[in-house]
């Protein structure tokens, strides 16, 4: 998609092979939402960039994080804290004859934005079931909810999705031409996925204890 | 490990749940090969943070990044560039009793410094054997070397490892306790990883081409 839409910010747009950016909430939520993990950076109390990694949580126009480092910046940064976030899905190795072409199919998010703390309760219950629930459908209901103190400690920030691209690589390695010879050195793609292996329990509970369906319902989805 | 020692650098120090920090060069090291993209974030014409994802390979000492947005960022700066640099691996969701509880196991490493842009053509071959080897061995020697045109598109930035800190997570659910019913609910681990799939051939190969060494020997060493 290599549109010239003025409506994409061009703080996150593709610069480098700009065909691989995509703009559309669609694409993009559908990558916040697969990702189990984001990296957050902030500038720090002496200038310097950092990154760490996060967990969050996408609900309708809004990220989710947890606080944190952030926080902390936060802290001194007063009302709002500008930030990016990014997550990245790997969706394979791409084996090319030229070692230059050599590549990795993947799915990424960039965010920018002015993140704020999260102050009432109920938008911290909204964000911390979202925690859960993107991820573990159902667990919500299953174990025990947040209690005041629990509510009280957790912080929580709040990015909404305005400065937004994805970034995606799928497919072969691009330059197979006359050049290179087909018949000699193998070349394609190795797909890798997240893989869950059977759930461990806990040595606490009953050995027959039956694994929640939350929890069976993620590691079947997520099987080789 | 909660060690004060006056070698760890602040701008690192793990500060939330310091017990889950580690400063070692091993641990370190381990983590950033394992790693297949790192997030790197940088500091914007405008003031502003910006992280993307990125590949990296170590080599003893130093940490090797491709250019793209942090190189944009590097021509303003002139010689060097303060960047932050961060890998996250999964190893599985932590299931607890209180949803508070419920966490990610994980390996990550935070690295902070002033990358450098890589000049000499030795070098950058150095960087770029490694972005190859580091995670298909062998196929340096299987694959076409790079040329003088390719290697002066490839700009490679070199971060010292000097601040740097990992932050794991390992084991299970932390807060199995009297409070919490043991004999009702499913706790534990669902373990996860990256698993590969079977190589999948360019189109354009004969069907029968034995897939390359160095490509069954990562298939096989990231089975389930």
């Amino acid at each position: 998609m290599t549109q010239k839409d003025s409506s994409i910010p061009e703080s996150v747009r593709v610069h480098r092979i700009p065909e691989r950016g995509h703009y559309d909430r669609e694409t993009i939520d559908a990558i916040l939402d697969a990702s189990i993990v984001c990296h957050v950076a902030t500038i720090d109390a002496d200038g310097r960039p950092l990154v760490i990694p996060n967990q969050h949580a996408r609900v309708d126009d809004v990220v989710y994080i947890h606080g944190s480092a952030a926080s902390r910046n936060l802290k001194r940064a007063g009302q709002g804290i500008d930030i990016s976030l990014s997550v990245t899905l790997i969706d394979g190795l791409v084996i090319a004859h030229r070692l230059f072409n050599h590549s990795i199919n993947y799915r990424s998010v960039v965010l920018r934005g002015v993140a704020e703390q999260v102050e009432s309760n109920d938008e911290k219950l909204i964000a911390l079931e979202a925690f859960t629930e993107r991820i573990l459908p159902g667990r919500w209901a299953e174990a025990i909810a947040p209690d005041e103190q629990e509510l009280k400690s957790t912080i929580v920030l709040r990015l909404p999705i305005t400065e937004a691209s994805a970034k995606i690589r799928t497919g072969m390695p691009g330059h197979v031409d006359e050049e290179e010879d087909l018949t000699k050195l193998w070349v394609g793609v190795i797909p890798v996925a997240l893989v869950a292996g059977n759930p461990i329990p806990h040595p606490d509970i009953p050995a027959d204890l039956a694994v929640s369906p939350s929890v069976q319902q993620w590691a079947q989805s997520h099987r080789d």
